[in-house]
């Protein structure tokens, strides 16, 4: 499409003036970055995004991911312009309670962001995690057919660069050669502390090279410039594009253009005033949209529901040629898992003594077999976690055929990429290392829970009784402080069994993320009563042992390693006469989401309480009350095997059945 | 001083020996790297490693820093022949509970250790913050004195240069000019999946090019090559130093050199034996040290020894020459702060109304002034966390002479970097940012915890209440994740005197990380009882409004932002005579080490309670037991105005007092 410069520049406007009076209506907000940026955003959107605004959803879109996410209204502006469900005035409401502008970008919540962005780093660190998704649909689905050719558009900014999730991302896009990628970075030298050369003097260019990026340096206010970058980011056959862009922040403010006082806050009505004279721009009405602009964006909507068209065409002929592989589509994307899927996995759980991270490794596979969605990989511990899908490659630089990522020690980027899989549709995505360096990728796993997001976190060496790493790697506060993070289920499964529920939770629950904590150490395969019913561990705690007589005198409540630890407490005590009921708890926030009566049931009301897990106590306290005793470790760990550590810290059967009895004493 | 090549290689034979027989013995641990390393390791200890075994804390010793803490037996082994206070016995108990020889190397634990290790990529940052203090100090002292002219020598493995942290530690390091800064790569090609390449193919050279480092490559086994590249790196006079050595995983086993097999677990007896055979050492003794060997390591002590002695020397003189300057020092490596240090800060609380963020900043003024050793800085947020010491610069290539660091938005480097400086000695360092970037952080802030470290991180937009910038920017769980990790204080200050309160705990709390949590948005500035002694706020909690009649009917107990809130109810509660007490808990670690009569004055026992903070309400149960209250927030924020977000949240006080009501009614 053609458009004459007057009219671009009349578009820019129209986007840097939505902006501007956006964030002066909710008196807060970032006006520099969509001023400076509004220029490439321009250009990204009429000349190479494919994009149907009717369709948010149409899977072999081109995906924009805005990462400088203060920048918000520069998106805002454009959705609404391009003609996604956002109206004028939800632009009007920016930053107020209830609207669909909230300060940033968030996924869930506006029609047309593709990744919720702010914490930053992570746009462009996710954004490479969904280009590898685009890149698997094409190494499944693509070369042949036409049905699946998405790339990833972007604009980072310094903060994003300076981030080390960025780095991480960096080199692993360089390292799988994503040349669907392109991000332009915003090199505009102010940041809220003032120019960024106060800490930030490395060349950034230099250093994408060195990850084998294809780096192109431009002025970012000169069309010509952006769009021979744009096409020739766009044509570079192996590598991910990074197109360094020098730009002004608050470009065209007189007053304020170059400024950090321009990044965080509105420009003042007298500043807007005279910036708007500046660039001829009428003072009123605000939130001015020329009709010759909104017709740029009306062709554009036009030739993206034309390029839907001729896709559906091509996923129809696909339909007819081979129905297998769009059967294989429509699966994926809808990331379906079988019927049957729990009853599947129960069959494959080994019943048997051995570490969780083994036997749920054991479930995996099969799981891998039922649901082609589920991929994944470790953060450089596939012999310690277990994860890797056998039968199948890992991705390489020219071959995305694989199910299998090798990150690299790069936790903070696999969580990041693992929510970028999830975004991009057609996987189940997990990524794998030890509990304690879930701290690494933590906010990754809280955009995880904001975005819900079918993200998967397995997490073994879950507790102390890893042993001689030592208390470096001993988690300790981890498996509450993941607890609490909202919408963040945390299953950590006692045995086998229990291992298939764990993955059968992870891969049936959608709407958010979920942790598997798995043990390095054997644990044994509980016994069950007479007609267990392997449903019921679905309900994230149930009775696994239940007293010869009811009501019990004392419930246990156990997670992962700890429930055999009960068990065998249970035995001390029950010989002694006492009654004893243990209850598992995989999953408190799936326990915590069953009726009243079922929960009354496990947990009758009145009856005293125990909790044993070898971590952090306070926050059980909420299920024990006052009279109630935890067992756990508030201190860190120590160096050493697992079987002393237990001894040394109180973890062994006498003992817990000695706090038992001491309490039901006093 | 001049070894022969032949006692050298008998060196390095020994320090890999050792390494081999630990972990053999230990049936538990890494050999390869250490085999990999001592050569690199030999030739910094013996050629430039200024130390005094006899005195491990002399302030002026050179640091060696193992980032590739799993090499830990590699630095057991040194300091162990170097002469340090850890015997062969230790060397043989590895691993084991209660040994000095941890599994990765811990800095409270062994002398001769600088920093804990373990977690990939901690080491180097945390080395960068260690330069960075020894460069500060010299600027302080050094250049006319030579009391201070220490240098950071230090080892990463692959898996530290994947890392996110190290890569932003890196950038800052460069643009600081560390040229006190030498760290060996160890390019062994390996990593624990395998060759490194199945992740990890960037240019690591450029890349540290491109971040201002000075870059040499070469053969890690050769030592000639080792020598002349320490010797250039040390005379490198404005950059770091990175030397990219080229070795082979477990140098000189037959079976398993150049194997990820030879990363993680023991050789085994067999290829013990061959690799013994291989070299010409013998299979018994296991543990041999030469006696040649120990002479060199004894010779080395001896030089270390006059080194310091002639460092006492010009201290001295120092002394002599300018007492001001002596005495700074001592109170700096002390980190002296005024016996009436609390008193001085309450007189600088402005109290009026105001934002935490800004009473605190007053506060830190005042004791910047009387307390040295405090530096610090934020992650390109100084407008909003208003941490910036006045009237000092900001650090920069060339001068050190400030107490200020701009860290650009570097969060987890920032982190290490405090944490550098805080092992350093000499400083009380702070970091600062948003709260909920404290993720981003999360594990250097363990590893002060772990490491006992006095590191302050100052984290402002403390709730919800920061308003418009929405959920991906406002904290619900994060200030119970960080109550949960063990060492860790959390103080959250209700009012400006209180933020006195909280800086005299920043300062006065040596053995552990301090975080101070801040509001936003402006606070009212609380009542007190006449009579009231502002020494009770560093117990951690206190009564700060009282009930009428002893005891209350019930107990308010609030933070921060809340303890307004709590106010507010307490009169609405109180005009229907009702009996509230409002307790303030700025930190309740604090209160919980309080005894118990003074707890049970606080919060007598039997008295309904009720908890107020917009955050997690789970493991505040634990406070207010089964019939208590906790008004909090367990899900995600919204971008709107604060007193919008409050109304929707109920957060107002109509609502708070009903809901008090409705409790003491069930």
């Amino acid at each position: 499409m053609h458009i004459d410069e007057s009219t671009v520049t009349k578009a820019v406007h129209t986007i840097q003036m939505l902006a501007v009076d956006a964030v002066e209506k909710a008196n807060s907000g970032h006006p520099g970055a969509p001023m400076g940026l509004a220029s490439i955003a321009f250009e990204i959107f009429t000349r190479h995004l494919r994009y149907d605004p009717q369709d948010p959803n149409w899977p072999d879109r081109d995906r924009f991911v805005l990462s400088a996410g203060h920048a918000s209204m520069l998106l805002y502006g454009l959705l609404h312009l391009a003609g996604y469900d956002l109206s004028l005035d939800e632009l009007k409401r920016f930053r107020q309670l209830g609207s669909r502008t909230p300060g940033h970008p968030e996924v869930h919540m506006t029609p047309g962001v593709e990744v919720t962005t702010g914490p930053l780093g992570q746009g462009i660190s996710t954004a490479v995690g969904m280009a590898a998704a685009l890149k698997m649909m094409e190494a499944r689905f693509g070369a042949k057919t036409g049905v699946a050719t998405a790339r990833v558009f972007g604009i980072a900014s310094d903060g994003d660069l300076m981030e080390g999730v960025s780095a991480e991302a960096s080199s692993l896009a360089g390292h799988l050669g994503l040349s669907n990628l392109v991000f332009f970075y915003d090199d505009n030298h102010i940041t809220i502390d003032g120019k960024t050369d106060l800490a930030f003097s490395e060349d950034v260019g230099k250093r994408y090279e060195a990850y084998g990026w294809f780096v192109q340096r431009i002025d970012g206010h000169d069309h010509a410039q952006i769009r021979a970058a744009l096409d020739a980011a766009v044509a570079e056959p192996a590598r991910p594009s990074l197109i360094v862009a020098r730009t002004t922040i608050a470009y065209g403010s007189p007053g304020k253009a170059g400024s950090s006082k321009a990044h965080g806050e509105p420009l003042g009505a007298k500043e807007v005033e005279a910036t708007k004279k500046a660039i001829g721009w009428p003072t009123e009405p605000t939130f001015l949209i020329p009709d010759d602009v909104r017709a740029i964006f009306a062709t554009r909507a036009d030739e993206g529901r034309k390029a839907h068209d001729a896709w559906k065409q091509a996923f129809r002929a696909l339909e007819q040629s081979d129905p297998a592989a769009a059967s294989l589509y429509q699966g994926l994307i809808r990331r379906e898992v079988p019927e049957n899927l729990f009853d599947e996995l129960v069959k494959a759980a080994p019943r048997k003594d051995a570490a969780t991270r083994q036997s749920a490794g054991i479930v995996e596979q099969r799981a891998a077999a039922l649901v082609p969605s589920l991929v994944g990989g470790s953060a450089d511990l596939n012999p310690s976690t277990k994860t890797y899908i056998e039968g199948s490659p890992a991705l390489q630089k020219g071959d995305f055929s694989g199910r299998n990522v090798h990150f690299g020690v790069r936790e903070h980027a696999m969580g990041a990429f693992v929510n970028g899989l999830a975004l991009a549709g057609g996987f189940i995505p997990f990524g794998s290392t030890f509990l304690v360096f879930a701290d690494y990728m933590r906010p990754a796993i809280r955009m995880a829970a904001l975005s819900e997001l079918h993200s998967v976190f397995v997490f073994t060496h879950d507790s102390i009784f890893l042993g001689e790493d030592g208390p470096t790697h001993q988690p300790i506060e981890t498996l509450w402080s993941l607890r609490l993070i909202p919408n963040v289920d945390v299953v950590r499964p006692a045995d086998s069994l229990e291992c298939a529920a764990a993955w059968a939770h992870a891969l049936l629950r959608r709407s958010g993320p979920t942790v598997l904590a798995l043990t390095r150490q054997k644990v044994p395969e509980l016994p069950r009563p007479e007609g267990f019913d392997p449903k019921v561990m679905l309900r994230g705690g149930y009775v696994v042992a239940d007293s010869a007589t009811n009501p019990p005198a004392v419930v246990v409540i156990a997670t992962g390693s700890e429930v055999g630890l009960a068990m065998e407490a249970k035995k001390i005590l029950d010989a002694e006469g006492d009654r004893v009921r243990v209850v598992s708890m995989p999953c408190l926030e799936q326990f915590q989401r069953q009726d009243q009566a079922y929960r009354e049931e496990v947990l009758p009301p009145g009856t005293p309480r125990v909790v044993i897990e070898a971590g952090s106590t306070l926050p059980w306290r909420a299920l024990v009350g006052e009279r109630g005793l935890v067992i756990g470790r508030d201190n860190f760990g120590a160096s050493a095997p697992d079987k002393d550590l237990a001894k040394a810290f109180g973890f062994v059967a006498d003992v817990v059945a000695g706090k038992i009895r001491a309490m039901r004493r006093s």
